[in-house]
């Protein structure tokens, strides 16, 4: 069950470094299986198919991090917004890779990124409705909320929307740790972060 | 020599659109010629190929963006920050499908994007330090300012590198004019915005 495991592991990395460094289109099953030293029947049988393998890697990234949003939701005792903002840059960061890769295909706009990607951006917006806003349906939301938050997500993802800015960090835990600090401090710098403070 | 620039634009119009909902990769010159009505060859004989097609879609965005941050960069009388905000969203907004076209490219990280888009980028960074921290050199700006930027860049970008948040939006001059408003009057509620403000 741990072998098992460990290589399906080994591919999921693998994929996920080939899509980031080759694109989705410009990777096949066959390099991911070359480059992971298994058969490439192996990987059918255990993700079917290359979208297969990216859907594999898109829960991978998002579970992890709506649990974050998640917790701070129901949390009765609400944490103050910087520190929240600074796990949610520590998360992206320490998988910078899939972090890049998941945005890019969200930008692709297929019918994949569509009706899987999308699911998980309702659930993430409906969360930061949440805790921001203080609103649980999407109705309630005000056009200039909707900016606001768009501009929050701004922030939050351009490391990661414009890789070519910042490109191939080498990414050690005291360079992300310096990176988390420097960046957030400049969020709370904003206005309208610290407006969303004061509400939450 | 009008007739034939008429035929041109509407080959680029007519590409704009297709990459822009069928993407880059999906849509075929034989797409494009049919739905602009004209013959393949005609397709070839202005732009090469389709990267030629997309390269003069690129020089069409770029050209004109980069003249509004120059003229700022050369003006001895600055204008204030909230009003050169205002021209880039106005024209990032009045061309909304070629900027996303753009920056998903971007995001794609290929040998094309690399080759020319980078250099539009460093360009646009150019001016941009010069106009906010006054620096001339890439080697004079902090690690700091870097971050400042990329976040203004990701308040600026938002609404064109993720589609999928406010998508097909139903554009009119009155609500391109609307959005502007409201989207720079949260942007200047931000104090990294008003610092490059005091500062410049």
């Amino acid at each position: 069950m741990n072998r098992q495991n460990d290589t399906r592991n080994k591919v999921l990395d693998v994929a996920c470094r080939l899509f980031y460094s080759q694109g989705f289109n410009g990777t096949s099953v066959r390099d991911i299986a070359h480059s992971a030293n298994v058969n490439v029947s192996l990987i059918h049988y255990y993700f079917k198919s290359k979208q297969g393998l990216f859907e594999s890697l898109a829960v991978n990234y998002f579970e992890p991090y709506l649990e974050i949003l998640e917790q701070e939701a129901v949390s009765e005792f609400q944490q103050d917004v910087e520190s929240l903002l600074k796990k949610i840059l520590h998360y992206k960061q320490t998988h910078y890779q899939l972090s890049c890769l998941v945005y890019r295909e969200l930008s692709l706009n297929t019918v994949f990124a569509r009706e899987m990607l999308v699911t998980y951006i309702a659930k993430e917006n409906h969360l930061f409705n949440m805790i921001l806003f203080n609103k649980r349906s999407k109705v309630e939301v005000t056009f200039r909320e909707k900016l606001c938050l768009l501009q929050l997500k701004g922030l939050l993802n351009a490391p990661f929307m414009m890789p070519h800015e910042c490109k191939d960090p080498f990414i050690t835990e005291a360079s992300i740790d310096h990176f988390v600090e420097v960046y957030s401090e400049l969020m709370m710098e904003q206005k309208t972060v610290q407006y969303l403070s004061a509400n939450s």
